[in-house]
């Protein structure tokens, strides 16, 4: 053989030095140590103040001419870069839509840092892809079937004391009437709750201050419990309801017995908001479809576009759930499909919920920071109206009712109830709130975000008059909810604001009849009235509905796991684990038990042999501490693949049924022998040796 | 009822537009006419030379101080950054690793334009969310069992005469053996084709230059047919193989029938590249594991990592496939598993097949754009080796072996076929190359990109001394592939190169113990010798491997359907999709057919009555024409999700086997209305009504 020419002593050397380690695992600790001395060498260091010499504006003129930036480009590219190795000071946890998903954004620089698996099964994730019982199919059944998709809309992220602790994150499944929790340890879903009366929703998820309930609220209304009446009985079969799942922190999980929800009249109910501060212990939900349309453009009636929209008022649902919660408590409710209901009667005879009027199928209600004013934006009003806490209260307590509806609940006097209404432009949806007395509202026709001026104890912190319109930016288009850095909280921090847009048309190349849609950062942060548009992201995985934004170093986030052999679903080590030196394959009967560790750059056992039929329970654990060091595990054919991050421990089963030679290896890049980190499972035929006999083989 | 106190003649006329336009569709004229108008104010505008004011440097200086930036940040933003409205240069088409997606991402502003699903179902997309029979699932079936995720490794764009055309997108599997076809006129899955041979792979896909054929080579032997044989008979039962798909442009599809496959020895063969100019006609395969180890870490062996490592040389394969596809046409091949194979016997035979030594576990072999050089890295060598084509063929012409290989294969003498060795540093992995006579080697161990000078007539392009390292830049951490602007082709454009980091580490702030891979973009285009990085990007759905930079003005895309009713699997307009005035829903025993349009804001019909136990076949159509103008549509519960972009006809099937009432609802925001375009699907029981009985209703 030939070989190379130079080097020799080198190669042999390095050779020899992958061989010991393979062995010993010495090269993980080599390569671990380059790691952290090329992370060193690589990382942050203190910036000193800079300044601008002659030559470097020169040379910064010439790139923007080349590319035909302007001055304004220039100051937002300064605004959102980031310089490698330096973090973003916020993450934004975004809705995914109809991909099922969540996914993280950094913010200034807008680059989306990690999808996270949460209705749809993800393979890079491994979730939903560890073969048969995986409790992420399991847990995505409704009706007995498999459901493997989601239509994500809202994430809210748990509260302590109307702040965002990032522990936890919530987010609701619209097609499918789902809310998920996924667990801000490690970024994964942990529990799927499916509501058991309605198919669908929409106002998931929000939560009250301090995360005692996750609000999920419906949308179109149908006969509860999953039922079936024919439309004609619209009015007496079908109905609304909202849901609230009681949180247990402790455990991570949401306590389906300890959670109840409500009937509600078949108008559509929409987006929901926890009170707090002075309105804490209350939600409000907004409705559109008081009419109780029931389109059938089919049979010559006005389609429901048509039909829901006729009236000029709709209602505000204004629950008080600390006393829903009583109540409840107490027994005093009805059970469908097995989950307890508080009946509308019920609500309006303990006095649980009152409806204000509200112009015109408004699609958000927004509380302001302190708790004291509800925004509500009716899409086909060009206003947003301000109710007061107090004025509701008070409006509350002396019955001051306009009407009751066709269901009885008391309709409060708007005037009564009403702060304020101000004119903003067309189609407003959504408002947010910042750290110096601002409103921001998305006005969906004008393709706007309208900056106003909140009015009351918020006055103090502006010198405009209050309550009106300041200024508004164009967005790209049709923009629909709108977040502002810590937005939803009793402390929102102003500087970003993040314009989620519908249509992207024509910003970004074309991507196919599918485009993406535009997330665009505002700077709100800058004096006097601008609020520059300074980026334009194209979020391209989905039609994201509404995003959260958190500081940043709120979140406690592990980055490998507390212990070897933890077990992700079930939070803790779990005592299945193989631990090194277990790794073996045993048998009884039929039942193949594997037990496999992973390490840079070997699975141990690499031979697994079982018989034509077997159902093999397999148990792989990931021997890793470094951070970044994970392992993919793929059985090709069998429609397995896991993520074994450093520390995980992982369980999947299958039956055997297509005898062969499968190869197994490691998806993850782990390291320079990452490519010879496999195996074989042989799935040894009933029948003996089958495949294709070669011929006689020719050389030596 | 209360009224809204501003504004009511407006919103009248506004509310009469709306219920006018359902009927007349109006509106979308309307809506389409305020949309155009939006995008040309928003549009870009020709850009004058601009000059920054001191003022403007002090904003600047202000920005970078406040924000800890250098004056190279700002150069790398200002490079990077795309304004509003402004499209990128480049599209760079990504494998998407363990997600079974291709991505594609903007340049130079690394933003990630939009995900495209080939192997695994993604509802956004409506990719596999269609009902029974969905024609995703069904391509997606591996010895008939759903394999619903792949692990995509090489996308390569289709060529003529050696360049990027624009047209087509090939994707493969490594975890199944898979190779996808993506249509770029909609950016859609269009075909996956199963290899019949070997359930995993990983050399795929690699196009020759005029797109005659799409490469897919092995990567771990087996026993060809998806056979087995005990591990001990390794070498006499398992072999390696290359197959090549034969691509019918016309059609836009993998023609199977015409395509054939070669035995190869059983090392493991890795990634290939397609000869051109002085190489057309041949293709070139790495391999390591011709210690053909067979691991056995559990029995006291040395595992793969080891026992794979322990030669000094593997074997380059050269394969004169212009010589196969005549042998193949030849009819001199054998049928294995149903699929044509010219044996190893007939590859030496027929002299189809030759090796030259290579060193050290090689993992790239890259023709240069000439086609005259193979460079082929060998990651534990710190060299790449640089073959002449000249020389190989003159080395085939005389039979200048050095020997030949356990099967027979002719071993071409490693110095006849060597032009040089270039020493560039520890673990080179791939190769690209610009316009100027460069190329570039990722440095896994290193964790560097190093540029070097290119000889032959590559010298006259620049100064330096040919075959030489020039530079290095870091990056951040262990770089796999690496892909320069039109890399591939036989002219790149230089200017761009994207290092693609298969750990990210410190980068990013952390996602959990998954963090993503890094894609960092380095400017080669400036002139010196430095190639700074300037963008970090995190990848954030999947572990790609390699991806194409291809000139965005190349791509030829349709932004909707060319006709309303066209169908994106047959790419042709479909004669089973309604028209408008079709609409309605028709039975026969329990069948159930369903015609449907769609327009905003509704569809039709809006309620569908079926009985438990129905089939019901749901044939739907977009009426839409206006550029972004989707509609989703979703039956919560029932796992159905399509997306209907303009002009786009779906049929999907499902068996109604849980009764009960299931709104239907667009599921991608259309408009203002866009939240009341639904309808129900009535499923009724066998049983007559079910569902909770509701008391007596209160009120008026």
């Amino acid at each position: 053989m030939e070989r190379p020419k130079q080097s020799r002593g080198r190669l042999t050397g390095m050779a020899a030095l992958l061989c010991a380690a393979a062995a010993t695992g010495v090269m993980v600790c080599e390569a671990d140590a380059q790691q952290e001395g090329r992370r060193r060498r690589g990382g942050q260091q203190e910036a000193r103040p800079i300044e601008i010499t002659p030559d470097q504006v020169a040379q910064l003129t010439r790139i923007a001419n080349e590319r035909k930036l302007n001055v304004d480009d220039l100051l937002s590219a300064a605004k959102t870069f980031m310089p490698s190795g330096k973090h973003d000071e916020y993450v934004l946890f975004s809705s995914g839509g109809q991909s099922g998903q969540v996914y993280a954004i950094g913010v200034p620089s807008m680059r989306m840092l990690r999808s996270i698996a949460v209705f749809t099964p993800e393979s890079w994730q491994g979730y939903g892809f560890a073969g048969m019982n995986d409790p992420v199919h399991e847990s995505l059944k409704i009706n007995g079937h498999p459901v493997l998709w989601g239509d994500t809309h809202h994430p809210a992220l748990s509260e302590t004391a109307g702040e965002y602790d990032g522990e936890f994150l919530f987010i609701g499944d619209k097609a499918n009437a789902r809310v998920a929790v996924i667990n801000l340890r490690d970024w994964e879903t942990k529990q799927i709750v499916k509501n058991p009366l309605t198919i669908s929703d929409h106002g998931a998820a929000f939560v009250t201050p301090n995360t005692d309930y996750v609000i999920e609220g419906g949308q179109y209304a149908t006969v509860l419990g999953y039922g079936y009446a024919p439309i004609e009985e619209y009015k007496k079969h079908y109905r609304g309801m909202v849901t609230l799942w009681k949180f247990d922190r402790a455990k991570g999980k949401i306590d389906t017995d300890k959670s109840f929800a409500m009937e509600l009249p078949p108008y559509w109910q929409d987006l929901a908001d926890a009170g707090k501060g002075a309105s804490d212990g209350y939600f409000f939900i907004n409705s559109f479809n008081v009419e109780m349309a029931t389109g059938g453009v089919e049979r010559g009636n006005p389609p429901f576009e048509a039909g829901a929209s006729k009236r000029d008022m709709d209602y505000l649902h204004i629950v008080d759930w600390k006393k829903a919660e009583q109540v409840f408590k107490a027994g005093k409710f009805d059970t469908i499909n097995g989950f307890p209901v508080i009946s509308l009667a019920t609500s309006i005879a303990e006095g649980l919920l009152h409806f204000a009027p509200e112009p015109k199928s408004p699609h958000g209600v927004d509380v302001t920071p302190c708790g004291k004013y509800m925004v509500v934006a009716g899409k086909l009003d060009p206003h947003v109206t301000v109710y007061s806490m107090e004025k509701i209260k008070r409006a509350i307590e002396t019955k001051n009712y306009s009407t009751t509806d066709e269901y009885g609940v008391p309709v409060l006097d708007f005037d009564a109830v009403k702060e304020v209404q101000v004119e903003l432009g067309l189609g407003p949806l959504h408002t947010q709130f910042d750290d110096k007395g601002y409103a921001y509202t998305s006005l969906f026709l004008d393709s706007a975000v309208a900056r106003w001026s909140l009015g009351g104890d918020y006055a103090k912190l502006h010198k405009e008059q209050p309550w009106k319109l300041i200024t508004k930016t164009s967005v790209h288009y049709n923009i629909g909810h709108l977040s502002a850095a810590e937005g939803d909280t009793v402390s929102p921090d102003g500087r970003f604001l993040i314009s989620m847009s519908k249509w992207s048309v024509d910003r970004f190349l074309p991507t196919g009849p599918l485009l993406p849609q535009n997330f665009q950062l505002l700077d709100i942060g800058e004096p006097g009235t601008a609020m520059p548009v300074i980026y334009d992201m194209p979020f391209p995985v989905g039609e994201p509905h509404y995003c959260q934004m958190i500081k940043a170093d709120k979140l406690k986030t592990w980055t490998v796991y507390p212990e070897v052999g933890f077990n992700p679903h079930t939070m803790r080590l779990d005592p299945n684990s193989p631990r090194k030196g277990d790794e073996g394959v045993t048998r009884e009967g039929n039942k193949v038990l594997v037990k496999m560790t992973s390490i840079r750059s070997h699975f141990k056992p690499e031979h697994v042999e079982v018989n034509e039929g077997d159902l093999v329970t397999w148990r792989i654990v990931s021997l890793e501490t470094t951070m970044d060091a994970t392992h993919g595990f793929c059985i090709g054919g069998y429609n397995i693949n896991l993520s074994l991050e450093p520390g995980e421990y992982t369980e999947f089963s299958f039956i055997a049924d297509r005898p062969g030679t499968y190869p197994f290896y490691c998806t993850e890049f782990c390291s320079a022998l990452h490519l010879e980190m496999m195996g074989y499972l042989h799935v040894k035929p009933k029948s003996g040796v089958v495949g294709p006999v070669y011929g006689p083989v020719s050389g030596k």
